[in-house]
C-alpha cells in the first residue's frame, strides 16, 4: 500500500455546510491520510463542536461572538477558538494548512480566503461567489504567489480533471453539461408560473434551496461558465453549455487539435471534493469499478445511454444574462450573482413569479455600469446590484400578476 | 503565434501505409513544427520516392535490394538509401529521429524498433504485433531507456491522453470501445455464414482488409485488450470493453476513486498520429470547435447521443480467445495474433468460414505451451501458430460446410 508518510493538513471555511460536511465524510475515510487543523463554520455550533472534537482540530472559529461560550464549553481544554473575520482569518491562513476547502456562501470568507492565497496555500474553492464575482482577482493573486487552486464543484472538477497534463493554450473551448433542471420539458409560460415546490424538484443533485432554484432557472450554470471562464482563463466565447439530463459526465475540453476529453462520475459530491483533497494524487477507494458502474448505469440495465442537446436561452433567459454578464466583465459577473440571490429569495419568498426572475436580474445588470475590477469595486457593485434588484422585485409588485 | 524553435525530427517506418501517409499529411500541415528526417518503406516504391522528394527526406529505405536501383533514380542525387534490415534500423536508430513512428505490420520492423527504444527514443507505436507479441519486452526496454511510447491506435491514444498527468497506480480500470463491426446486429448462424464482402462492411472506420476482417470478429478488440494491458501495465481483469456503435468515444480510464476520464474524437486517424508526433504539446489545428461538432453530431442534429452496451462473447468469441491469450501470457498472444492472421487470410481466400475463424485460432492457442517470454521465443511461437493455424485450415476443409 501507497500511503502519504506525512498527513495533508486540511482546514475547512463553513465546515457544516453541505460540501463541509461530505468534506469530513471523505477525511473521515482515510485517517493516515489528512489532518483537520482548523474548522470555521458561522451556524450549527453544535455540529462544529463535535467535528471538531471528532478530528481532534486544535483550532476552531465560529462567526459570532455571541456563539463562543457554547463552543468553548463543547470542546475540550486546549482548543483555539476564534470568531468573526480574525477567526475566518486564522483557520484559512494561520493554521498551518496545506489546503484550505472555501466552502462558505458569499463574501463572508473573501478576505481569509485571499489572504492563505496570497501565502501560497493550496485553496479547495467552493465558493462560487468568489470565483464569479472576484475570480480574476483571485486567480491573478494565486499566480502571484504560486498557489494552487482545485475546483470543487462537479463541472470544474471535471474540467480541471480533464487538463492536468495539457498544454492550456491548446484549449479550443470548454463544455459545461447542465442537467436542465425540472423545467426542461416544460413550455415557457408553465415556467414563468413555477411554483417554489416545483422549482426544488431537481432531477439529479441534492442541493440547497437557492442552488436548486437557481437550477432550475439555468442561473446555476450561467454563474459556472463565468467561473469556468476565470478559472481556466478561457473567454465565454469558447464556453458551451450541453443539456445531460442524466449528470453523469460533467465536462469536457476540446483541444484545438480536435481531441476531446470528458470526465464522468456519478452525482456524489464526495468525488469532486475528494479529488480537490487528495490531489495530485486521486484517493484508492475502490480497486475495481465496472464499467456500467463507472458510467452510471442501473446494474442490469441494456447499456449506457448519454444524451447531450443543446440548451434553450428563450425558455431559460438566465443563461444568456450570465454569459452577458462575462462578456461586459469587470464588476458585472458580481452584480449578476446579488441580484440574483435578491431575486431567488423574492421568488422563494413568495413576492415575484419564477418567470420573473430573469428581469430583476437584468434590472440590476442595466444599472450596473462597466468600471474596474478591485474587491472595493465588487463590494460596491454588489451593494448596488441588491438595491436595484430589491426595487425591480418592488416594482413587479405594483403589477398586478398575469 | 507559439511554435516550436526547432523542428521535430520524425522518421516514419511504413510510410507508404494507411498510417504513414496520413501521418505525412498532418506533418505536411505544420513545416515548422516537423521535420522528416528518414522514410521507410515494404512496396509502393514510386510513392515512397515522391514522399521522400515532397519533404527533402535525406535517408530513405525500402524491404528489397531489387527496389534500390528504381529508388535512387526517382530520388535526388545526395539522398541516403537503404534497404532490408539494416535500412529499417538505419531509420529508426541512426537517423537522427527524436521520434520514430511504427507503422508497418507484422515483426518486419522490431529489432529496428527495439533498438530506436534502446538509445532511447520516443516511439509512435502503430505496429500491433510488436506490442500484443512483444509488448512487456517493448515496455521493459523502453522503461531502461526512457524512452516514451506514444500509441497511435485511436483507442490507446485514448486511455493515453486520459493518464497523461495522472498517477498511474490509481488505475481502477480501463475501458475501451468497440464499433461492434458489421455484425454486431447479426445472430450466431448469420456471422457464421458471412461473406467477405459482408465482414468488409465497417461501419465508422476506413482500414485495410486484415483489420476490417478483425473488427468484424471482435479479434481486433482483443488484440487492442492486449496491448492495453502492456501499454499502461493494466491486468486482463481490469480492462473492460463496451461496444460502441458511432465510434465518437474511444476510451475511458476509471480511476479508484470513482472518477472516469474519457477521450472522444471524430473517427479520423489524423487526429491520434498528430498527437503522437506533437506530444507533450497538442496541434493548434483549430482555435475553436462547436460542441455537437467535437461530439460527432451531425450538423442540425437534434442532439448528441452516446451508447454504450456490453460485448457478446457468445457471438464472438474471439474476443474471449483474445482474453484468455492475455491470461496466459508468455508467447500466447503472440500465437493468438499469428494464428488470426493465418485464420482471416484463409477466410478472405474463401477456405474457411467467418465462423471457423476462431476454431482455428483456438487450435493454434491449444498447441502453445505457457513459456517464457525472449524474442527468440515470440518468433517461434509465431511461427509454431502459424503451422497450427494452417493444420486446421487444412482440417476444416476435410470436413464439408453446413
Amino acid at each position: 500500500m501507497q500511503q502519504a508518510a506525512v498527513k495533508k493538513k486540511i482546514a475547512i471555511l463553513g465546515s457544516t455546510g453541505s460540501i463541509g460536511t461530505q468534506a469530513l465524510d471523505v477525511i473521515a475515510r482515510y485517517p493516515d491520510r489528512f489532518e483537520v487543523v482548523a474548522l470555521a463554520a458561522g451556524s450549527r455550533i453544535a455540529e462544529l463542536a463535535q467535528a471538531a472534537r471528532s478530528f481532534n482540530v486544535p483550532l476552531v472559529a465560529c462567526a459570532n461572538a455571541g456563539d463562543l461560550a457554547a463552543l468553548r464549553e463543547a470542546l475540550p481544554a486546549g482548543t483555539q477558538v476564534a470568531h468573526g473575520a480574525p477567526g475566518l482569518l486564522a483557520v484559512a491562513a494561520e493554521s498551518g494548512a496545506e489546503v484550505v476547502l472555501a466552502a462558505t456562501d458569499g463574501a463572508v470568507a473573501f478576505d481569509a480566503v485571499f489572504a492563505a492565497v496570497e501565502r501560497g496555500i493550496r485553496i479547495a474553492v467552493a465558493n462560487k461567489e468568489l470565483i464569479v464575482a472576484a475570480g480574476e482577482l483571485f486567480i491573478a493573486a494565486a499566480e502571484r504567489s504560486g498557489a494552487e487552486i482545485i475546483p470543487v464543484d462537479s463541472e470544474h472538477s471535471a474540467i480541471f480533471q480533464c487538463l492536468v497534463g495539457e498544454p492550456r493554450e491548446r484549449i479550443g473551448s470548454l463544455i459545461l453539461t447542465a442537467s436542465g433542471g425540472p423545467f426542461w420539458a416544460w413550455d415557457r409560460e408553465a415556467i414563468a408560473a413555477a411554483s417554489v415546490a416545483d422549482a426544488l424538484r431537481h432531477p439529479t443533485w441534492q442541493m440547497g434551496t437557492k442552488n436548486t432554484v437557481d437550477s432550475a432557472s439555468l442561473m446555476n450554470k450561467g454563474l459556472e461558465v463565468i467561473e469556468a471562464s476565470r478559472l481556466f482563463g478561457v473567454p465565454a466565447d469558447k464556453i458551451d453549455v450541453l443539456v445531460h439530463r442524466t449528470s453523469v459526465a460533467h465536462g469536457f475540453v476540446v483541444f484545438t487539435d480536435g481531441n476531446v476529453k470528458a470526465q464522468l462520475a456519478p452525482p456524489d459530491m464526495r468525488l469532486p471534493i475528494g479529488y480537490a483533497l487528495a490531489f495530485p494524487d486521486r484517493l484508492p477507494d475502490r480497486s475495481r469499478i465496472d464499467a456500467s458502474e463507472a458510467l452510471g448505469a442501473a446494474a442490469g440495465a441494456h447499456g449506457v445511454q448519454l444524451a447531450f442537446e443543446q440548451p434553450d436561452l428563450e425558455r431559460f433567459p438566465c443563461l444568456g444574462l450570465a454569459y452577458e454578464a462575462l462578456r461586459r466583465g469587470g464588476t458585472v459577473p458580481a452584480a449578476l450573482s446579488a441580484a440574483n440571490e435578491i431575486a431567488v429569495a423574492a421568488f422563494v419568498g413568495g413576492k415575484i413569479r419564477f418567470g420573473s426572475i430573469p428581469a430583476v436580474v437584468g434590472a440590476a445588470l442595466a444599472g450596473t455600469p462597466d468600471e474596474p475590477l478591485s474587491l472595493a469595486s465588487v463590494r460596491a457593485a454588489d451593494a448596488r446590484a441588491r438595491e436595484l434588484a430589491r426595487a425591480a422585485v418592488e416594482a413587479s409588485l405594483a403589477v398586478p400578476a398575469k
